[in-house]
């Protein structure tokens, strides 16, 4: 399934859609009311649709297979499928391993490959759809620079995960832009926190495809600037893979529904480039990871 | 006001409470009821509390003067004043001169004064209350560090919060202990997230004391282990200021209702000792600071 956060022109409050034939989006509230389903979950909260498990699942599938009526795809603004996460994002960094190679130039003391993945956040306030406009704080910097990476959404929650049973504690996936203000990222004590979680750099979507209906091992992923390809690689190449990362990331720390982790960015990034290149107002950035689908973010000005 | 959150033997579900006469509690939920007064507010959720801003102050400093019952504070439970933060807590890094310098020995390459707060976030799991007990995780680290620090809570949210406005967004404050699994700290790429972010780490409270009833400019901080005073310092000695803070968090950052922010440690950290010390199951780590209160939370194992 791919479950997503829309709005319409005629129902401006957001609420959780499944796609249905490709084009067309089965309104979970409506199609629950005129089939006359009690729902497990809150339609308006995808983050209750995941807390609710399996159960919501099954009576999922049946309102999608019974729903009388649906609406185009493109009748329906997209949210990023969890519009406000209930806590940080998580992510990986350096997980390519050409992007931490790419890395080194600036990092010259960093000579070995990590024992244990790094781990950041990006704040909830940092989340937009994936077709809305990033901000462009031109008073602030002039580094905007783009990550593209597979997103993991936590379904069954936990501490201590055992790597063998981690993808078990998997909802779906989605895609993510791990959008980096580059030199605020390196400006607060070497903690990226503040360069990472600027409003609006975390695009997310277009959906959430389940864990059911996707094999992440050997996703494309790319991104594209204004149309040329800047970034392309594929989850394959990813250094610790999504059972390590829920492993060691779950040690001592519990996991909780809907969490979302951002696994990490292949190379390519604007910042490693010769020369360097960063965004402006009016580019384009497009996202897309194979298998779920892809963003398009314009950049705006502020 | 002290504002706190709490439940009873009674009735454990948590709740909203004032303290009145010093060692009185005044349940706001069911005094209001009793005072036929209509809440602006959910009485169950300080986040709500905070978000109705300056009316629900009003209203409930009117409950705490006509209250006709109240509890005496050993029979409640405390809990962190914000039980779950709506987003991971905010933490300032290196904001003490001498803990700045502490950790120059292990850090040879770092000499200058930052430019720029160290920014870093501890997950809402991590969050417990002020008596709690702090989880031990035999099996992860032997590195249980301590790091008194005064939380500002933020009441208005903003972005490119002014320095000469930022008080105005100050809700209150708290005392926490930003608890560090040391080594964990430093093994994740240099990204200190996860160390400080195991369940537990995060005592908070006793409560919140508002705006109004405090200074923060010259607080006493005193962190002891099993009565040993292992840090004191004095807010004074912050290297950035509490505005200063809250105008570069929220450059290009949007901060919210209910927003916490760890301001920084002073020197005495374990790691830093000579030898290093660090604590482990059956201590008891105390925090305090002046004008807010003292928490004691046992180390456990799990």
């Amino acid at each position: 399934m791919r479950l997503l956060t829309f709005s319409t022109g005629t129902q401006a409050s957001s609420r959780v859609g499944v796609v249905r034939n490709e084009e067309r989006v089965v309104d979970i509230a409506s199609a629950a009311a005129l089939l006359h389903v009690e729902l497990p979950f809150d339609p308006t909260d995808m983050v209750s649709l995941i807390s609710a498990g399996a159960p919501a699942q099954t009576v999922l599938e049946d309102i999608v297979r019974r729903a009388p009526d649906d609406l185009p795809l493109d009748a329906a603004t997209l949210h990023a499928p969890i519009p406000r996460p209930r806590k940080n994002v998580f992510c990986v960094g350096w997980n390519y391993l050409e992007h931490f190679a790419e890395g080194e130039k600036i990092r010259p003391h960093i000579k070995d490959m990590p024992a244990f993945p790094t781990f950041f956040t990006k704040a909830p306030t940092a989340v937009t759809g994936p077709f809305h406009t990033v901000p462009y704080f031109v008073d602030l910097s002039a580094q905007l620079d783009w990550e593209v990476e597979l997103a993991v959404v936590i379904g069954t929650g936990g501490r201590d995960i055992a790597k063998e049973r981690a993808m078990e504690h998997v909802f779906g996936y989605t895609a993510l832009n791990d959008v980096t203000w580059r030199d605020i990222q390196r400006r607060h004590g070497q903690q990226w926190f503040k360069g990472k979680s600027l409003d609006g750099t975390c695009p997310m979507g277009p959906w959430i495809v389940t864990r059911d209906a996707l094999d992440p091992a050997g996703l494309d992923l790319s991104c594209r600037v204004n149309g040329v390809v800047k970034q392309t690689s594929n989850t394959r190449c990813m250094y610790f893979d999504i059972p390590t990362i829920i492993a060691e990331l779950s040690r001592g720390l519990t996991l909780e529904p809907g969490d979302i982790i951002a696994t990490g960015t292949p190379p390519g990034v604007g910042h490693a480039r010769t020369p360097p290149e960063f965004m402006k107002p009016g580019d384009v950035l497009e996202t897309e990871v194979g298998g779920i689908g892809s963003m398009r973010n314009p950049i705006g000005g502020i």
